[in-house]
């Protein structure tokens, strides 16, 4: 395991440290108990939206705090749920007034730390929502998961809340636009290689150098299935067909889509990957009409990449297009 | 080898349709012979900035093509120079009568090349002029090199250029403020793994699970000294201190700063080294006035990275800001 850190016990704390001294313009990291706030909040008046989960998937959470995303994001332990604490401390930290959003991927310990956390809020007088994502299509339960396990979605709902929050939309609204987001939202991921939690020091999983795991989850977690090693354009085939028959996709669909790596894949190769995708949905006369392709919701260095659709009408893709100003996303300012 | 790829022969070209796909309304691909063009080229009246390299590093170059930043990027394969006819066709598509710079990495192929196909604009009466950036401290003349390689300084000049022609500077005042920001800039990487070309099918280099490289090129070449694997934070201090001493940056400095990753290290790590970088430079009391902090110039699934300076006067960090709107780099738009 070869790794740029110093100590696998300080290494979320030292990241942060970075992230906070590179965008000290857009956001904010509090420490003990530890979340990531944007710069100027609260915002007065606005629905709050936080997210959070285990660290090592970078940019996703904290890189998607600022204005039109997320006004706050808690980072857990590489690969932990974040604790109740830092949820009810982020969330009162940006709370404007007009309720705020727990935007929660579906993995056991952060439904269950996100519910206690509103628990606690709403003990103090707090509005608190929650909309749990699983759109990750792969498998029904897994290693961490009951039901299905939340992934790339949580980019798009994070994006289209944020948008909807700034334009002033009320907690309804935006709670409601978020179970929309999931429910349009279908992923699957593959990896090519395993990951190396820093603390646990060794590969989460071992694969064979001609082998690729289909539907893995972004810690690694088994997918559907291990085989031999194809051509990009039949992975592609294989990510692609689960997620479009899901839903399902159909002739006429507009979509959102990302192609994202699982941190450890080249940028040549992501878009060799949307460059599949876009083929398959033109033959399924399915457009793409916005799309995002790099590394957003990562797995450490693991190689391998994910594909997301959401079914996407007016609404969605004008909230899509909203400004947005985070570390990892922005345009529109 | 394993990668998300169909054949060796066709990556390059089939990652570009993906580029082209999904970035329409920015650049435009074309082929036979390869380059990439702005969307709207060419701009009347503007100087029109070029570059190029072999394919590999994403994204760089043709990430960085559109307003505000690149008219046009000319890819090799992978790791390997393009040839004149790409810059020439490149060249003559964006020309928009006010003259042409080509950022030329110095490698002796991009160099040969570059210089063929200036000669080739030349003689059909466009002006050229070219600037060789050669920022890489670790050593002085190297496998595909004469003299010190061109590294992270690139994107630098490339935003930098990019911003003064959108201003309406002159050929002249482009290419000056070019060799500024090589003259001012400096950097240096490091490889904890090799990378593998897909035509080679195997690793470029060997490495021993507790070694890392020092120094190492962006193809992988050799750098200065291979060396047990250290904590980031002396591995920060060896990068950080061979750049802030070769200019030198003196106390009082303001810099502009680039972490960058060689592709296949996570985002978690960089933060990280940014993290160690800022407390470096503070002791120096040099401040970093903006930075960057992601994959920018990468060596395909390499893991490492990189450290880039560069010494910022109130003209640089204006032209800095100046808005871009590129697949890659975007801000004020």
């Amino acid at each position: 395991m070869k790794k740029l850190i110093n100590n696998p016990e300080t290494v979320v704390e030292e990241s942060l440290a970075g992230l906070q001294a590179a965008h000290d313009n857009l956001l904010k990291v509090y420490f003990k108990p530890t979340y990531i706030a944007r710069a100027d909040a609260p915002v007065a008046g606005k629905v709050a939206i936080i997210s959070g989960g285990g660290s090592g998937h970078e940019p996703m959470h904290g890189g998607f705090v600022g204005r039109g995303m997320l006004d706050a994001a808690c980072p857990g332990a590489v690969f932990t749920s974040p604790t109740p604490d830092q949820m009810e401390a982020a969330t009162k930290a940006v709370y404007g007034g007009a309720g705020a959003l727990h935007i929660v991927k579906n993995y056991t310990g952060d439904v269950m730390n996100f519910e206690m956390a509103a628990e606690l809020c709403a003990a103090d007088g707090l509005e608190v929502s929650a909309v749990i994502i699983n759109d990750d299509v792969a498998v029904t339960d897994s290693l961490y998961t009951a039901g299905r396990r939340g992934m790339g979605a949580t980019i798009f709902a994070e994006k289209i809340c944020g948008a909807a929050a700034e334009r002033g939309y009320d907690l309804q609204k935006v709670t409601g636009l978020c179970r929309k987001v999931n429910d349009h939202g279908r992923s699957m991921a593959m990896a090519l290689t395993s990951c190396a939690v820093p603390a646990a020091g060794k590969p989460t999983f071992d694969i064979a150098e001609d082998a690729m795991e289909i539907g893995v989850g972004i810690h690694g977690e088994p997918g559907r299935e291990r085989m031999p090693l194809k051509p990009a354009g039949e992975i592609v085939e294989i990510l692609a067909t689960a997620v479009l028959d899901d839903l399902p996709f159909r002739s006429g669909d507009r979509v959102i889509a990302m192609v994202n790596g699982a941190g450890g894949s080249p940028l040549l190769e992501l878009y060799l990957v949307y460059h599949e995708l876009q083929s398959i949905c033109a033959a399924r006369n399915i457009t793409i009409a916005r799309r995002l392709v790099g590394n957003y919701i990562t797995s450490l260095e693991m190689q391998g990449c994910s594909i997301t659709l959401m079914k996407a009408d007016d609404e969605l893709l004008e909230l899509w297009d909203d400004p947005v100003l985070t570390p990892a996303l922005r345009w529109g300012i």
